[in-house]
């Protein structure tokens, strides 16, 4: 696992290189032919990543998107009307039954479809109209980490493909923030013994860092067996909270920007609940750093200017940290994060 | 939070009574303006009810829904293209700020809008083009109860509306099998004495009782400071069934119907881990009872037809075992159910 974190910053640049010509090849398709609605259909891992497409997606393109619920299609049947729409599903192995089944119903609606995967001879590779290739080599750990950021980086093509303002050169800097991201690990493996024998946690994010809420639970679910739960700053205030007693340990994704002030709400809360804290943030981000709370410090500056918000490139790098814990918080606790008990890499769903 | 929980068949009935009349009023502008898409917009336990509503109306209408994250209306200022669709707005208190701007954008949008709400006099009543109102009187259980069921008996009326075969006959029967979801309380009072000490478990619906899944684990949080996680039935074999250990608690609901082979695979997959299952079901399935688990059985025979699959009326019946089970834990753990710690009824999130 950590192997595969590391190869994350080769991983992106190899994927945005080749990724290119397939968003313009689909940008040409869309210019006719601009869908109405984009369904994404994924599960896991993946599943978080069209969480993040979500944000992504609406914000920057304002077409409507729905989280496809598979089973509707799988077990209910249903004809869920996707004419006009763009279907897309995310898949590492390509081989998830319930995905693919949603973009065959598609195919048949006529809707125009996308696949992101990391297997080009893969089933999904081959019923998608447009298909986007994660080149992170073969993932061996069953945690999901160098597809999941390669997946986040096809999804910035697709808004680009769909018009969204994203600039090329923004996209190469995030591989290399990544990398910076990365020489974390010593400051996190430190830190990790203080968590040698936690059994449940909470993390809390917002807007395009909600999904990497879901991701870091997930992690610490698959590598750690800790009860991560992951909120929204908003709906973790509407009840959620009310568990958070001393010591309960919240991580917190605050980066700059218009989520900001909603994350400052929460952290005052938490302090006030004398929780246990641990903030993930960047350089540029003063105000979150001095909150006086524990923080890890993505080390790069962001910039903000009049076309891209503060955060839209933070997802990528700010997750490196959570892997980073999870795979060392998973060796403290003396597990194998690449072989977590119970469960196998590809599932297929009934 | 008892006696409302034992409010809840007056109440449904009251709901139903006088939603028939908007129900009808709904249908009519909507013969003449099929939406294309439909937008749910809620937070909290309201936002349980729209992930109900989200599965029912896509099964049963075959219009692609969209659970709408507010933040991106509310902090990105994103533009969502909502013209073509339908966006419904669900809130208890109908103050939500967030929510509220989000139906705001889309009447901008000339969209046609829906609020569902228990307050007559709220904004959310004064901005929506049709008010569904939830007759359940006031809440005031922090946990809402009788708001929920209030609000998915709506949900049913609102598919009705859109041309879904459902039959108002029916719907009347839910009120008789809420009823009689009752008598279990004292069973429930007893069997609660197992979990005092219980500081985590998982929740697994799938399909239609998705969402009571979601509701159960927020119950829990809120009433009895337990961290409960909940999954479909699908993602949880992708890796949090990885923390199940010998004795790990896990509640899952299992109606008869399409989603019961996959949840059939999860009990056997946990009763061979030695978790501690307890499965919420009705009288007339069988094979969850002959499992051999221990079981929370909603006296009801649900009747299968051509036209409407087994499970399609039991999320309300089914949910009011969880609110049984969260109201007696909080008693047993020493703590008040309707006023939780740290929050409050009404969040206005920013």
């Amino acid at each position: 696992m950590l192997e595969e974190i590391l190869a994350q910053p080769a991983a992106l640049e190899r994927t945005l290189a080749r990724g290119l010509r397939t968003a313009a090849a689909l940008a040409r398709v869309i210019g006719k032919r601009r869908p109405k609605l984009i369904v994404l259909a994924a599960r896991g891992t993946s599943d978080n990543a069209a969480q993040f497409a979500r944000y992504l997606l609406e914000i920057t393109t304002g077409i409507p998107v729905s989280l496809a619920a598979p089973s509707i299609f799988t077990l209910y049947g249903a004809r869920v009307d996707v004419r006009d729409a763009l279907v897309v599903a995310i898949s590492q192995s390509g081989e998830s039954t319930d995905t693919n089944l949603v973009l065959e119903r598609a195919r048949e609606a006529k809707a125009l479809t996308v696949g992101i995967t990391n297997e080009a001879r893969s089933t999904l590779a081959r019923i998608a109209d447009h298909v986007f290739l994660v080149r992170a080599g073969r993932e061996r750990s069953v945690a999901a980490t160098k597809t999941y950021t390669g997946q986040l980086m096809l999804c910035y093509l697709l808004a680009q493909a769909l018009g969204a303002t994203i600039r090329t050169d923004d996209l190469r800097r995030v591989a290399e923030w990544t990398q910076a991201a990365l020489t974390l690990a010593p400051e996190i493996a430190e830190r990790t013994e203080r968590y040698r024998f936690m059994e449940r946690a909470v993390v809390v994010g917002r807007g395009l860092n909600y999904a990497n809420a879901f991701e870091f639970a997930l992690k610490l679910m698959e590598t750690c067996y800790v009860l991560a739960d992951r909120f929204s700053a908003a709906d973790f205030l509407h009840g959620p909270i009310a568990m958070v007693e001393r010591s309960f340990p919240v991580f917190l994704f605050a980066p700059p920007g218009v989520t900001w002030l909603g994350m400052r709400g929460v952290i005052r809360r938490l302090q006030a609940l004398k929780a246990e804290t641990l903030i993930i943030t960047d350089a540029s981000h003063g105000a979150a750093i001095a909150m006086g709370s524990p923080t890890l410090i993505v080390p790069t500056k962001l910039v903000s200017t009049n076309v891209v918000p503060a955060e839209l490139f933070t997802p990528i790098p700010y997750i490196v940290p959570a892997q980073l814990f999870a795979a060392h918080l998973a060796e403290r606790k003396g597990l194998d994060p690449d072989r977590p008990r119970t469960i196998e890499k590809v599932t297929r769903t009934l």
